[in-house]
C-alpha cells in the first residue's frame, strides 16, 4: 500500500536527519538529482554532481554536513545520505513487497516449513524439509530443493536455484563417477539472491551464506563454499568448491574465484579479476586485460606472449653494459 | 503449418535475388554446402569456402553478383546471399513460431495485457500489468515481471527473466541496506533475449532495450541500462548498472561492460573483453590474456606482474647506454 | 530407501577393495578424514593430507597400496580411493535420486517420450516430440525443449534449457534477420547437466552432447557444438557455436571457447581461459591475468598497454649496445 505523501518533518524524524527548511514540504516519491521532478527528494553524496543541483526540481535533497552550504533550498542532513536515501525509498516505494501467501500456481512440498508472512511466486518450487524463515519473499520460478534452510527476511528472485548438486566426481579409467551431494545449503538471515543465481549443496558438509550477504544475478556458488555475512557479489561471479570467502567483502562482475582458496575479510576483488590465490590481507585487488583498439591488442597479447624472451634479452643487455661499463 | 517444397522462381520472387538455371526446380529446405542433400538450397557467402561448392549436393545455390561464375549449376544471384538465405529459411522452416495462446501451463496476471496472437508457452510467467506486444512469443519457463513493457514481434527464450530487481544497496554500518527498485524494463520491437538472460528492472528509471536488438543466453543485463536499437551481444556477456551501449553494437561472448559508461555506436568489443572506459569512437576493441600451455602462462604471468620492474629496468638501461655513448 | 549401516566386509566386496582391519566394522557414511565422525568411512587419496589421519575420528579410511602403511587402524586399500569412495558413497548414498514418475505440477507433451524410470520433478518442461532416455532425473524447473534427445541415466538440473534456439541472424542494413535453428540437441548416456546451463539447438545440423559428459552450472553451449565423451566442464563456461571439444577434455570454471574451434581430445584448459584458437596437442593450456593488489595492477596493465614501446626500445637498446661492442 503506497503510503501517499509524507512530509519533510517525518522524513527527518524516520531518518534521524536534520531538517533545514520547510517541515511541511511534501514528498511524494525518491528521484535523481537530474531527473527529480516538484514532490521528489533527491541525495547528494558526492560533491562531483554538485553542477546537477542548482538544475535540479526536487523538492529537497540529502546532503552530507560538510556539503550541506551547496544545498540552497529544503534539505535533510545526514552523514550518509545515500544510506539515508535508501530508507526514505524504502518507506515511499510505490510498489511494496509482494503479499504474504503462497500462489495458487507454486508447488511448495508438503514437508516444507514456511515461516511467519512469507511470500512464495507463481511457478516458485520449495522441495521436500526445505525451510523458510519469516517475512522472505520467494519471486515467480525461483528453485528452493530439498533440505535447504533460508533464514528470516530473505529475498530469492526469479529462476535462482538453491541447493543443486555440486559437481564433484571420481575418475576411473577416463569416466566419471558421480559423488552424492549430500550436504544442503544453510542460508542466513537478510540475504538476497539474484535472478538466474544458483548456489550447489555441499558434498557432505554444507554450503554456507552468512547473514545480510547480498548476491547479484548469475552468480554460481560452489559446493560448500563459505561466504561471511554481509558480503556483496555483482553479477556472474563464479565461486569454485570449497572455497572460503571473508565477511564485508565485496566482488565485482565476472569475478572468477578459484576452489579451496581463502579470502580474508574486507577484501575487495574488481570486476573481471580471476582470483587464483588465497588473499589472506583487507584490500582492494584487481587483475583483467586492459582493452584496447583490436590491433593494439593484438600486438600487445602477442608480446606478453613472448615477454620470456623479453626478459632474457633484457638481463643479457645488463650483462653486456655492465662489461662495457667495467672496461671504461 | 510447413509450406512443402517450393520452386526457384518463387523464391526468387521472395527474395528479389536474379535467378539463373530451372525456375521450376523444386527445394524442400535450406542446408550448408556441405551437408546439403538434394532437394536444399545452400549459400556461398565467402569465396573461402568455393571448395565445398564442386562437391554439393545442393540443388541451388544462393551467390553474390561476384561470385556468381563459380556456382555451375541453379542459383539464385543476391548481393547479400546470407540475408537472402536467412529469408527463404524463414519461409521454409519446418517448425515454425508456437501458435497463439496461452498453455494452460502458464501463469498470465489479470491485469497484464497480451497483444494479438502473442503465443505464451508452458510455465511462463507475466506478472502484474505487465504488456506483451502483437506477435510476440514467450517460450516455456520466461519470467515477466510485473509492469514491464515488451514490443511487438518479441522471442523470450526460456528461462528468462525481465524485471527483477536492480541490484541497488547503500552501505550503512557495514549493512547493506535494500534500495527499493522501483523502475522497469522497457523493451522495443523486433527484439530477441536468449535463455537464462536476465534483464533488471531500473532504480527509479527504467531499464531500455532498443528496437530490433538481439541478446544471446545468459546475459546479464544491470538496472538502468540502456541498449541501443539493432545492437547484438553474445552469449555470457555483463552489463553493469547505467551502462548505455549504443546503436549497431555487437558484443562477443563474455565480454563485461562496467557501469555507468558510455559506448558509441558502431562500436565492435571482442569475445570476454573488459571494458572499463567509455568508447567514443566506432571501430573494434578486444583484450584478453593469450592462451598458451599451462607452463609459458604461468611464465609469462610472473613476467606480467614484474613488467614494473622490467620497465624500470629498461629505462636504466637507457641512461646508462647513453652515458657511455657520450664518453664515445 | 537409505540402506542402513553396511559391513566393512560388504563395502571391500562391492569395491573390490582389499580390506585390512575388522571386516565387521559398520559403516553409517562417508565423510571427509577432518569431519569425519564414529561410523564414517574417509579417504586419503593425497600424502599431502597424512596430518589429518591421526586426528580423525573416522571407522575406517580408503587408501592406495603405497600409502596404506600411513593407515594403522581399518582400511579399505584400493588403487583409486576416490573412485572407490564415490562408490561407497553412492550405496550409502542417504538422499536417493527421485521416485519415477512424472510430477502432476510438470507439464510433458503429450508427444513426448519418456523411457523406463524416469523422473520428472515440479514444473520441469518436456516438449513435443522430445525424447529422455531410461532412469533419467529431470529435474523441477529444467526445460527440454521440443524434438531434443537425451539418452540413459542423465541428470538434468534445475533451471536447465536444452534446445533453446541458437543464435543466428543474417545482417541486412543494419537490421538482423533470424535464422530459423532447425536442429536439435541430441545428448548422449549417462550425461549430467548443471543447474541454469543452456544448450542451444542447432542451426540446420544437430549439437551434440557426448556419452558421459559432465557439465557443471551455468555454462552456455552454442549451437552446433559437439562436446566428445567423457568431457567435464566447471561452471560458468561458455562455448560458442560451432565449436568441436574432443573426449575426455576437461574445461575450468568460466572459459570461453570460441566459435568453429577445433579442440583434441585429452586437452585440459585452466579456468578463466579464452580459446581464441584450435587446440591440436593433449596437454594443459592456460591464460589470465594475474591477480595483484589493484595498484599494481593498473601500473601492469599501463606496462602492457605499452609493451609495443618497450619491445621497440629494446631493439633500439640492442642495436646501440652492439654497434659500441664492436667499437670496443
Amino acid at each position: 500500500m503506497p503510503l501517499g505523501p509524507v512530509s519533510l518533518a517525518v522524513l527527518a524524524e524516520h531518518t534521524g536527519a536534520t531538517l533545514a527548511g520547510d517541515p511541511a514540504t511534501l514528498i511524494h516519491r525518491v528521484g535523481t538529482l537530474r531527473e527529480a521532478r516538484r514532490g521528489d527528494i533527491a541525495f547528494l553524496a558526492n560533491p562531483r554532481y554538485r553542477r546537477d543541483l542548482s538544475n535540479s526540481a526536487a523538492s529537497a535533497v540529502i546532503v552530507a554536513p560538510d556539503a550541506a552550504g551547496l544545498v540552497t533550498g529544503d534539505k535533510l542532513v545526514h552523514p550518509n545520505p545515500y544510506a539515508c536515501f535508501a530508507r526514505i525509498a524504502q518507506l515511499l516505494d510505490p510498489h511494496p513487497a509482494p503479499a504474504p501467501g503462497v500462489h495458487p500456481a507454486a508447488y511448495v512440498a508438503p514437508t516444507a516449513r514456511l515461516g511467519h508472512g512469507v511470500s512464495v511466486g507463481a511457478h516458485a518450487v520449495i522441495g521436500d524439509d526445505a525451510v523458510v524463515g519469516d517475512g522472505s519473499v520467494v519471486h515467480p520460478h525461483a528453485t528452493i530443493l530439498a533440505r535447504v534452510r533460508i533464514g528470516a527476511r530473505a529475498i530469492v528472485h526469479a529462476q535462482a536455484v538453491i541447493g543443486s548438486d555440486g559437481f564433484g566426481f571420481a575418475l576411473d579409467a577416463g569416466h566419471w563417477i558421480k559423488i552424492p551431494q549430500t550436504g544442503t545449503v544453510v542460508v542466513g538471515d537478510d540475504v538476497e539472491i539474484g535472478a538466474g543465481t544458483t548456489i550447489d549443496r555441499g558434498a557432505i558438509e554444507d554450503t554456507v551464506i552468512g547473514d545480510g550477504v547480498k548476491l547479484d544475478n548469475q552468480i554460481q556458488v560452489g559446493h560448500n563454499v563459505r561466504i561471511g555475512a554481509h558480503t556483496a557479489m555483482a553479477g556472474c561471479v563464479g565461486i569454485a568448491g570449497s572455497a572460503v570467502i571473508g565477511r564485508h567483502c565485496t566482488v565485482g562482475g565476472g569475478a572468477v574465484i578459484l576452489g579451496h582458496l581463502v579470502i580474508a575479510d574486507h577484501v575487495n576483488i574488481s570486476a573481471g579479476a580471476m582470483v587464483t590465490k588465497s588473499i589472506s590481507a583487507p584490500g582492494t585487488y584487481g587483475g583483467a586485460y586492459p582493452l584496447a583498439p583490436q590491433r593494439e591488442w593484438l600486438r600487445s597479447a602477442a608480446h606478453v606472449r613472448a615477454l620470456d624472451d623479453m626478459a632474457e634479452r633484457l638481463a643479457a643487455l645488463e650483462r653486456r653494459l655492465r662489461e662495457l661499463e667495467r672496461r671504461e
